[in-house]
């Protein structure tokens, strides 16, 4: 069984509605969706680093759509973790699993991995929204499109725009 | 560089002194050490889950003795990782986080895995107490004494007793 190993913001919590949420709230201005396409989480969101140090900002975090059927699916094929930068909030660590209990009750405990660096985590498949995870993999590796790197060139990893996609890509009987 | 994977739990932090003190205060039972050498830790304390999951008991566990200055050594030495079986306890998590800021704060938050199982992480070296932690790894395996391992063969695993034994081992010029 191939090990896969599976992003969590930007891939299955959609911190990008949270990201427009929060500056909506703050500053009252509904943003156009195509003006942050290329920037940078930072350059897009000047309080982005306030915004997922609030408690509540992971928890509340949407699904992106279709991630959880086909998840179910990449569970009983693939050997699957999901790996989640989480380290640099500290205060998300709690609040990254209680979201993964919610939404993916058929996901046990055994497959999170909350980290600082992804160096250490090795695998078969990498699917990631950021290139500093994704270049530093030794295996396949599969960019899954988000704002701040809709522009780049994907380079040596596969880009994937949606869950369909991932499923077309990793689950050939879908 | 080498990349070391040092377990926090029974390698850093001395979780057996909280065992005892919660048993002690529990019971008011003060238990002999020999009592419990070759007993798993749920055979030694009865209340071991209980315990685990009070808050406090992780960030308030003692340092073992000589880890704080070998591993500022380690550190300089090696690619070192701190990472932790820590997603059955989940109020553990930022406990951890926090505990290890506290007593060494040479360490940066990339460094820090906290985890479900420790079969996703790679590396050239594994230090650990349990035996389901080192049996999967596939580099060099060392194994620090705890009562629990305290009877056990250590089969292909090099067992250490102390931090002075692990310098000795992974620091030459020591």
């Amino acid at each position: 069984m191939q090990r896969l190993i599976v992003d969590m913001d930007g891939v299955l919590a959609d911190v990008y509605s949270q990201f427009r949420k929060y500056e909506k709230e703050e500053s009252g201005i509904n943003q156009e969706p195509h003006a942050i396409i290329g920037k940078k989480e930072g350059e897009a969101y000047k309080n982005v680093r306030i915004y997922v140090n609030t408690p509540g900002f992971f928890l509340e975090a949407p699904v992106i759509p279709g991630s959880i059927e086909v998840m179910e699916q990449l569970n009983r094929e693939y050997e699957l973790f999901i790996v989640s930068s989480a380290m640099e909030f500290p205060l998300s660590l709690y609040e990254k699993y209680q979201w993964l209990q919610q939404h993916f009750p058929f996901l046990s405990w055994q497959q999170l991995v909350l980290c600082g660096s992804k160096k250490v985590v090795s695998g078969d498949i990498m699917l990631d929204d950021h290139f500093k995870n994704l270049d530093h993999f030794n295996g396949k590796t599969i960019l899954f499109t988000q704002p701040h790197n809709q522009l780049a060139d994907p380079g040596r990893h596969e880009r994937v725009n949606n869950w369909k996609e991932v499923a077309e890509l990793l689950l050939p009987q879908w």
